[in-house]
């Protein structure tokens, strides 16, 4: 199968993905990251009623300049009792609601008080009214469909009343990680033994994203025992993750497994670097990735693959925002037929900072990394102070 | 009690959170978020051996001209048998161990196979060879104390066998809203009551921090009442956090039950717009905040204050990273004595580009922005293009 470009690669991903997962309800407290299902309206107009913006005095405006009796203390939370007429006035709490007949609250701090009475000394006074409605009316739009829910979100849930958000289910991610070579994370290998460090980054970049998941750990590299991991992963998730064996080589079985699978694989090999062998298919409204398995190229074809597909499923734009920033030195390569991937840091001056970087070996380098910025093809030099294309991590 | 800078408040913090609250040891699947309470070394070289980075020939590099017969085959994770002499080679596959005597691979591609005899075609090939140690020597230190641990992060812990890292331990933050107008969240309130929409943001700010939570929901407006519940609160959190009452009108108990408390109170009031007035105790080696009742202030003081206090405790670089991006329009205040946050998207061209936004009571404004940009105190004009200090939210 020919190489193709990652644009191409995500318009694949985009259209087999338009089918979502189904939608459930989640306590508000439960929603945080979670995708709204739907368009929530305000049931109330903001503010509900006129209220007072500060701690003061309900007044009729007309009247500033005169000495004030005053009639009640109206805190918030408390029905006011008596209307405000010619010489009268009352005391008022910030948040609570303007008696009738005021239409002005003098901050105060800006009143001298002489027992029921008060005069006002600052005639300049603003309003300090918060109208009924000004912010929104009852049956606005206040949340669209397709919300990633952020605190700022589930205090705005809370405020209309919905204490149960109807949401997106997340989709359940499989991992695991096939080849003799590797060893859990729990033993020290002995060469020409590795720990398998994959499955459990894999598992935690899609946790990262709200994903659920099962970490299968580690298969041996036999046709049979990865078609049988696979099968059963399938059955009980939206996704099957596995490194390693998505190469050409005699151990990499993941395109005959896909094959033996009856999955429709969309693509092999794709024109970015590192992480060129990668393998998407799907099956049964399933989905299947078959992603390197070298660290760094996994976590690049995470980035750029699974992570659009795992937003796509639960509703949101598909793709991450994509930051454009200037590069801070000069950096050339040799050969421009891929795209490439290259740990950046954000610097002071917002420039984007390559970190040093020995290849896809070295995932050390993206510890300190804020993002991955990137090559284009075709261009073989990029000089200081061009503009580019910088995904976060 | 005067009012403070943002920088001084800051301090204030920062040097009464320099005592952490311990350590302890998390699952490597649990620990995603959490903050390394030790710094971790390699436990062996990377790559522990020397291998081939491509899937092809292991031979001796002056013989790349000569018919080679093929030894045996080694794929990754089996130790090679035969030592490379000349007039021989072996198979090898990406990852696996370079046998004895070879001191280059020659990609399978750039080879023609004739039984068990090979020929290399192009003469110019690479070393292919990944040399033991050359990313990270044994005993080097791999990640430092006060890492935050990302997916990346658990991914290298994995590959030195560290599937129990060292971690701070969360605190454990107590929050409630107090207000007579406020009912919860279920509930449909009569004017002039108000839904408590305060508790539930905070709490989930403080969630997407990593930070435990207790959410105490409401309390009204009676000292005794306040009191018992932040006592209470005490005993089994770090942190409380309440909201309402902490300004200084008739019901603004906060400032009173801090004192009862024998609490030490740094601050009561910060030169910030909007959430001025705000308080900030310490008592036992646990934190009090005061913040305000208005959920846009009160959003903005966790930003500002909490925030930093939660980033400290675990032993995080207390400040979150600050962009330097210009602002996309002109914009003027009048009053310049406090530095005033409003909510901003990141467009296109990399600009703050200001939201719409009705002032402290216009939550909503918040809920598309990406971060707050400040207006220095002294400044009553920006001019597009001027730089803004931008906090991602």
């Amino acid at each position: 199968m020919i190489m193709i470009k990652l644009e191409e690669a995500l318009e694949i991903i985009s259209k087999s993905s338009v089918e979502l997962l189904g939608v459930e309800r989640l306590l508000l407290e439960n929603s945080l990251n979670g995708v709204l299902a739907e368009d929530v309206f305000t049931d109330m107009d903001f503010p509900s009623f006129n209220k007072s913006a500060m701690d003061g005095y309900a007044i009729q405006k007309i009247e500033i300049d005169k000495k004030l009796r005053v009639l009640e203390f109206i805190p918030a939370g408390k029905k006011p009792e008596k209307t405000i007429v010619s010489g009268t006035c009352s005391k008022i709490m910030t948040g609570a609601m303007l008696p009738h007949g005021a239409d002005m609250v003098v901050m105060q701090e800006d009143v001298v008080v002489d027992g029921d009475f008060i005069s006002v000394e600052n005639l300049n006074s603003k309003s300090n009214i918060l109208k009924q409605g000004e912010d929104l009316k009852v049956g606005s739009l206040l949340l669209k469909k397709g919300t990633h829910i952020k605190p700022v979100h589930i205090g705005l849930l809370a405020s209309i009343g919905i204490t149960e958000p109807l949401v997106y289910k997340q989709p359940v991610v499989s991992v695991f990680s096939t080849g003799n070579e590797l060893v859990s994370p729990h033993q020290k290998p002995e060469p020409p033994k590795i720990r398998n460090s994959n499955s459990v980054q894999l598992v935690s970049l899609s946790n990262s994203m709200g994903a659920k998941t099962h970490n299968l750990e580690q298969v041996d590299d036999n046709m049979d025992l990865i078609f049988d991991t696979v099968k059963k992963a399938l059955a009980v998730s939206d996704i099957v993750v596995l490194t390693g064996g998505a190469s050409v080589g005699d151990y990499d079985f993941t395109a005959d497994v896909f094959d033996r699978l009856k999955a429709e694989t969309h693509f092999t090999r794709l024109a970015i670097q590192p992480g060129k062998p990668v393998l998407f298919a799907t099956v049964e409204g399933k989905y299947l990735f078959g992603l390197s398995g070298n660290p760094v190229s996994s976590f690049v074809q995470f980035q750029l693959l699974v992570k659009p597909l795992l937003n796509s499923l639960v509703g949101k734009e598909a793709g991450e925002k994509i930051f454009k920033l200037p590069i801070s030195i000069h950096k050339k390569r040799k050969k421009s037929e891929r795209m490439l991937f290259f740990p950046i840091r954000i610097n002071e001056k917002m420039e984007a900072e390559p970190i040093d970087y020995h290849g896809s070996a070295h995932l050390n380098a993206y510890q300190i990394a804020d993002g991955m910025a990137s090559f284009p093809m075709g261009i073989n030099e990029l000089k200081k102070g061009d503009i580019v294309d910088v995904r976060p991590i």
